[in-house]
C-alpha cells in the first residue's frame, strides 16, 4: 500500500497600503515562512492587497477554502485605517463588536484611565474569534476557523507565533539541502533538468546571484523526503565533478 | 465640469519557490512600486506564487483585465524551473518558440561558440513578443498586450526597467508627505479619523514604530492632488501643537 503523505499548505494575505506604496519592505512572508516549513506546512501563496474593506472580504473569501491555514497581517491597530478586523467579521457574515476577552484583557493591560477610545477600538473584532495572545505589546490578535490575523509590525507579529504553534497541524516537515557552485546557470541547465526529470517529486531550484563580482548558482533542493533529497543531492554532486565546476559551499 | 483624473494602476506577480519557501527575501515589489509612483501608477495589488505552469496562467489570466499593467518577476533563465515565457504563451494562447530577434541578440551576446542550449532557451518565448533589452546580462525580458516579463534578480530588473518607461503611460503623479510623531497610536487615532472623514478622497496612512526602545508614528498622506494633500497636511499639524504631541521629523 502507497503511504499518504498529508500535504498542509497556507497562504499569506498582506494588508496594507504601506507595502504596495513602496514605503515599507514587507520582512513577514520570510518570517512566516520559515515557520510554517518547521511546522511541515508549504506556503503556496501570498497576496498584498490595499487597506480596502471590498478587497479584503474578497481575497478572503476566496482563498480560505484553498488553504489549510490563512494569515493575515496589517490593519489590527487602533486608527481609521485599521479595518480589517471589521472585513473579517463581514466575509464570515459575523458580528463585529468588543469582544469580551479582549476588552478585559486590554482593560487590564493599559488601566482604565489610560484604556481610550483607540485602544478600545483593538478589543473590537468578531465578538466569537478566539483570541491570539500578544506578549510584546498587549492588543490580541485573533482567528475564525482556519485564518490566523495578525499585525503588521514584525517584531510584535514574531512574539505572537509562539503561541499559535499548538492550533498548526502540519505535515511532514519540509527539508532543503543547498549546494553552491562557481558557474553560471547556462552550463548546468541540462545536466540539471536531467536530474529534475528523475527525481520529479523533488523541487529542484536554481538560484544564480551576481555580487560583488562574484558569480554562481545556488542549487536548492526541498522535499519531505529525506532519503530522497540524498540521492538527489549525491546525482547532482557527481555531474558537478564530473565537470570539473567548483564548489563554494555544500 | 469635474475634470476627470486618470488612475491607472498596475499588479505585480512574482513567480518564484525561492521567495515562497523564506529562502529569498523579496525587495523587486519595493523597486518597481516606487519606480511605477514616479510613472503615475499605483500598484494595487502583488501575488506570489509558485513555479507550476498551471498557477502562472490562472493568474496572469485572472489579472490581465483587472490592472492596466501587468510586471511578472522570476522564471526567464535557461533552468529546468524557469517557466514564465512558456507559461505566459500558454495563457496568451501565443506559440511558444525562438524569438528571432532575441537569438540574434543572444548568439552576437554569448558568440556562436559559447551560445549552448541553456542561452539558446532564454531566447524561447511567444514568437510575438516584444522584447525588453537588459542592459546588463544580454537576456531579454519580454512585453505581450499589457503583460511585462522581466527577470528575478534585482539589479538586473533594475537595469531593465529604464528601457520600459516609454510603455507606460501614467495618471497624474502620486504624490505623499508624511510627519512622523513622538507618539502612540491610540493617542492620535480620533483625531486623525476626523481628518480623514473630511478629505475621504485622501489616502492618510498611519504607521506605528518601535526600535531601540524608540516609539512612534509616521503619518503618510498620498494622492496625486497636491494642494489637498497640503491642506490635510496643515489640519494634522494644528491638532499635533493643539495637543502638545512632538514632531520628530516632518
Amino acid at each position: 500500500m502507497k503511504k499518504i503523505t498529508k500535504k498542509v499548505n497556507a497562504a499569506i494575505i498582506i494588508i496594507g497600503n504601506e507595502i504596495l506604496s513602496g514605503r515599507t519592505q514587507d520582512v513577514n512572508v520570510v518570517l512566516i515562512s520559515k515557520w510554517l516549513n518547521n511546522l511541515g506546512v508549504k506556503l503556496d501563496e501570498v497576496r498584498v492587497i490595499p487597506d480596502i474593506e471590498s478587497s479584503i472580504i474578497k481575497t478572503v473569501k476566496d482563498l480560505k477554502s484553498k488553504f489549510n491555514y490563512i494569515f493575515t497581517t496589517g490593519g489590527i491597530g487602533p486608527t481609521h485605517d485599521d479595518i480589517t478586523a471589521k472585513s473579517i467579521a463581514k466575509a464570515f457574515n459575523l458580528t463585529y463588536g468588543y469582544h469580551k476577552e479582549a476588552y478585559e484583557l486590554l482593560e487590564k493591560y493599559y488601566g482604565k484611565k489610560q484604556f481610550n477610545v483607540g485602544r478600545k477600538k483593538m478589543a473590537k473584532m468578531p465578538t466569537e474569534a478566539s483570541l491570539i495572545i500578544n506578549p510584546s505589546s498587549g492588543a490580541p490578535g485573533f482567528n475564525i476557523e482556519n485564518v490566523y490575523c495578525l499585525p503588521g509590525v514584525p517584531s510584535i507579529l514574531k512574539s505572537m507565533l509562539g503561541g499559535l504553534v499548538n492550533n498548526i497541524v502540519g505535515g511532514k516537515k519540509i527539508l532543503n539541502k543547498n549546494i553552491t557552485l562557481k558557474t553560471v546557470e547556462s552550463e548546468i541547465s541540462e545536466s540539471l533538468e536531467k536530474v529534475q526529470n528523475k527525481y520529479n517529486n523533488l523541487d529542484i531550484g536554481s538560484y544564480p546571484f551576481f555580487k560583488k563580482g562574484k558569480v554562481g548558482v545556488s542549487i536548492v533542493i526541498r522535499s519531505n523526503d529525506k532519503k530522497k533529497i540524498d540521492q538527489c543531492y549525491k546525482q547532482i554532486v557527481s555531474f558537478v565533478k564530473k565537470r570539473k565546476i567548483k564548489i563554494i559551499e555544500r
